[in-house]
């Protein structure tokens, strides 16, 4: 394993403050408990608190600030983040319009971040994030959150800092979440500091489809084929869940898992424009990086979320973070 | 060899055509010859136009729009564009003011260039960068241009924009360059599609200083080290050529090559944000991520610039392109 480091302990904490450094114009770190914070308090508005394991950056540190997150709580490497830092985030952030909790869905984020919103003193609210539709709807725990993610923050966010207050908050995140579905593809696995290696091995003509953000199978492992099939199988998984009409404007976003150039990135938004395209589909507003990362997976992910006026007007509504901005 | 594509003959085509269709908010795509605008025609200002082998991305097309380029110029991977792509550039955002040619310093870009402003029937100036200090200042063919270019085509960007004279762009621009110093670093190398195989090999616990950003070996291949160890080299060799004084304000720029990690990147800023700041020099300004990369490269590059308040003026100037953006 290569990688710049100094001690695999204290890889997330340096990074973290390098992160706050870096952008210390708009967040702020706060190292014990561990969790971000936008560098201004807010007043009067819903705060939005996201979070989960680490190495999925730039998600969700780098979504912090003016129109998305008012914190994040990064757990360790692929691990949720704990109780006391969502505690600590919430009160830092409170601020008499309650606070709602936008968490993936993954056993652990779920639990953690119940058991710190039960102990809060403040009205609250969770959007679970269950995007991925590489699984079906029936499995044992539910569809994972992905990509979409970042979706729902910047499309709630907006609304939050509109004023929009925490009912109508919960209802948009949990609406805009329903309306995007995700699927991951990978050509190579990520490999986590701790362990040392790949998570999974794939032979030189192998190419694993509906992987998820952690480094786990998917669930399939595929003989290599082209970027044109690739997409086919990913878009018809996607159609069979939101099932988009003709006419229907839609956010296309094609995510990097980490080591994917943007080159092939921009291909592959290309020939997912073409499908849907094809189909009367309208591609409105488009999204195309690495913005979910697992590491240093190479491979994709291509989510599309059906738009309506109203999520139009809040994903245009200006954004001022780390690593997503516009209108600021 | 496992990338997202169809046919590498076409690789470069489809992945503009994504790119062009995923920001049409902002530029267009000319095909033949290939060349990338802004989308809205300015009028009365210097009009910058660079360019340079593909496989950077999002250098240079990422960078145009307000603020920054009025054209690129995407070479094939790793190889010069042809003068008929940049005369065609130049006659498409000529507006009277004059053009600016920004080329990275290496043989085939220099010449192609050359020919292409001999051509021209307006005025033209060059700013050559060459901001790699792997190679002495000796080197027979000058040292390269590598993750600096961004940093004067930032910040000359914004002076044509305000509406400085040609002449002063390129006093400008020449002034930016010398003021910046770059350095990179690979824990492996990169695979250029058209070879299948990465273009050098590392074992398993070597790396390679003073790397270019097309694949090449650098000045040594080293046993791995700390990152701390890394950050030293690399800022040892920038302290070497530009010499900062105490109190001096410099702009901070971690450049990650393809592959690595944002996290990563984040602990490389911090440690040599330290290194400087134990120094006395101010981290007045920061950039951190994948700006200037190299295919797939793993590693990344420390990039320093000498700030004065013109130049910290400029940087921080609106500028709204697909991979650069504030203040717009």
């Amino acid at each position: 394993m290569k990688k710049f480091l100094n001690n695999i302990d204290d890889l997330l904490e340096e990074s973290l403050q390098g992160f706050a450094k870096a952008h210390s114009d708009i967040i702020q770190l706060n190292e014990q408990p561990l969790f971000v914070t936008r560098n201004k308090q807010t007043t009067n508005k819903v705060a939005l608190i996201s979070g989960g394991g680490s190495g999925h950056e730039p998600l969700h540190t780098g979504f912090v600030g003016l129109g998305m997150l008012d914190s994040a709580c990064p757990g360790q490497i692929f691990t949720s983040p704990t109780p006391d830092q969502m505690m600590a985030a919430a009160e830092s952030v409170n601020n008499e319009a309650g606070i709602l909790f936008i968490v993936k869905n993954y056993a652990g984020d779920v639990m953690n971040f119940e058991i710190a919103a039960e102990m809060l003193d403040c009205p609250y609210e969770t959007v679970l994030i269950d995007d991925d539709v590489s699984l079906p709807k029936t499995h044992s725990t539910g569809r994972r959150g992905v990509a979409g993610t970042l979706i729902v923050e910047k499309i709630v966010g907006a609304a939050a800092e509109k004023g929009m207050n925490l009912a109508d908050c919960k209802s948009l995140g949990d609406r805009v979440n329903q309306m995007t579905a995700t699927m991951g593809v990978a050509l190579n696995c990520c490999t986590v500091p701790a362990l040392g290696k790949p998570t999974f091995e794939l032979a030189a003509d192998k190419i694993e489809m509906g992987v998820g953000i952690h480094g786990e199978r998917g669930h399939d492992t595929m003989d290599i084929m082209s970027a044109t099939d690739i997409v086919k199988i990913i878009a018809n998984a996607i159609d069979a869940d939101l099932n988009p009409k003709k006419s229907q404007k839609v956010l296309l976003h094609v995510n990097g898992l980490g080591s994917t150039p943007l080159m092939e990135l921009h291909l592959i938004f290309n020939l997912a424009a073409q499908y849907w395209e094809k189909k009367g589909i309208e591609i409105y507003r488009s999204l195309v990086g690495n913005y979910t990362t697992s590491l240093d997976m190479t491979g994709c992910s291509i989510t599309l979320t059906l738009l309506d006026d109203e999520m139009i007007h809040l994903w245009d509504a200006p954004v001022n973070t780390a690593n997503l901005r516009w209108g600021c």
